[in-house]
């Protein structure tokens, strides 16, 4: 499994929370979106609009999304999101996320993604594209 | 099964969707918490604010969500969420939705949630409630 | 004053509304954005696609806007949105939308867009652009 | 006018940026409704839900608030709000925010807002409450 761990930080905002004083479930996925693309920054050292660019991919939509919500979080509340990439295959790779508040895992988030460039036979369209050994070798470290 | 299903249209919004034109995925997450809600008020013939307050609920708080992803939907798309309860247990109960653009399946969601109602032993907390009869009753006609 | 009034109905979701209860403000901006929209969509008889590319616009991005919250809305409430072009300029317009619960004006919004076409000079830029008689005579009616 | 001026550093993420590739106004306020929380957090030294109880109130809903728009942003800017209460009276506020893009202005925001404590006369309601010395003391500082 890839080494590497990125951690973001998130101060539970006003507008993240529903009348039930907790974090509206699907905010938790916009949190998650976040650190996966965070952690590609912070592996690869550079924004996704420039490792895209630099390997020719367009971006790494979604295929499969799940989440399981433990303990609850509400308004200001300060958690930590621990994100890691558990597999990476041809062009598709798994990621888990684990939401902490204090050192309770409070909610585990697991994306499955591709990643995608332009579709050299169709005009506009998408294609998945092999994750170069440079990227591999990017998440292969502590 | 209950045989009961509840289909909600839905027309993709500008802020639905995200700098790859296609809708933004946590939003399909707030689309079906929102189908999830119409369903009950569709089988009880009463807002959830009044069938809780009949049956003793605060509310039906997430345990776990799953969405694939198989059809792009973008800006300005009519697109159909069919919803039904797939279990009723004890106090927990299982969901899927087909969000339908046109008749393409374009994204599926499953959802486990549990009633909960007050704690009695202790203020302020809640507790899983066991579903009444009448409730199972009204998910389970066409 | 275009005569043009174009009414939406909006319930008002668990996932719209915050802590206190209440919707959480920028959640109206939201609805007022998608309000002109269908504005528009209903005077000009075709989606947003279709007329900017009719026209030759790309878009109509927001310059200025303003609300004013009179009554809280919250979740389950059934409202209204009624919206009205108060001016067309060269390029530019004002919007006012009036978010009613029953027959209380719950909130007020306002809107100054322009809107914009490719600029000519700059390839990938926007530029404002004239807005076409028939867009103006399609408003100017009940 | 009241010394006090926070700054909130925010990056722009994927899911605040709409198919136009810039950040959905909407976005902005919810923005704006954090930095307002944070300048209070920051002057006074504590969380809301800490000055709210201490002081008896029990939030700041908005009146009424508006934005200009100049600079558009996009998804992996690095910007800056930079907020200041500009007024305090009786019980309400103004509050300005500068977004900063580099040096220059994006967006402006501005908003009233009120301090509500309990209603004595009217139980579960909201009244408007004075705002106390100590608060605007801690206001009063560069």
């Amino acid at each position: 499994m890839p080494k590497f761990i990125h951690k973001v930080p998130v101060r539970v905002a006003w507008g993240d929370c529903d009348p039930a004083q907790i974090v509206f479930y699907p905010r938790y996925f916009a949190m998650f979106d976040n650190s996966t693309d965070q952690i590609f920054r912070a592996a690869l050292g550079m924004p996704k609009k420039e490792w895209t660019k630099k390997f020719g991919f367009i971006g790494f939509p979604m295929v499969d999304t799940r989440a399981k919500f433990h303990v609850p979080t509400g308004y200001g509340d300060d958690v930590v999101i621990e994100t890691q990439v558990t597999e990476f295959r041809t062009s598709s790779f798994d990621v888990v996320h684990r939401l902490m508040k204090g050192d309770k895992l409070a909610v585990e988030g697991w994306e499955t993604r591709v990643l995608v460039g332009p579709d050299p036979d169709k005009p506009g369209g998408i294609k998945s594209k092999a994750i170069p050994p440079e990227v591999l070798a990017a998440f292969d470290r502590a």
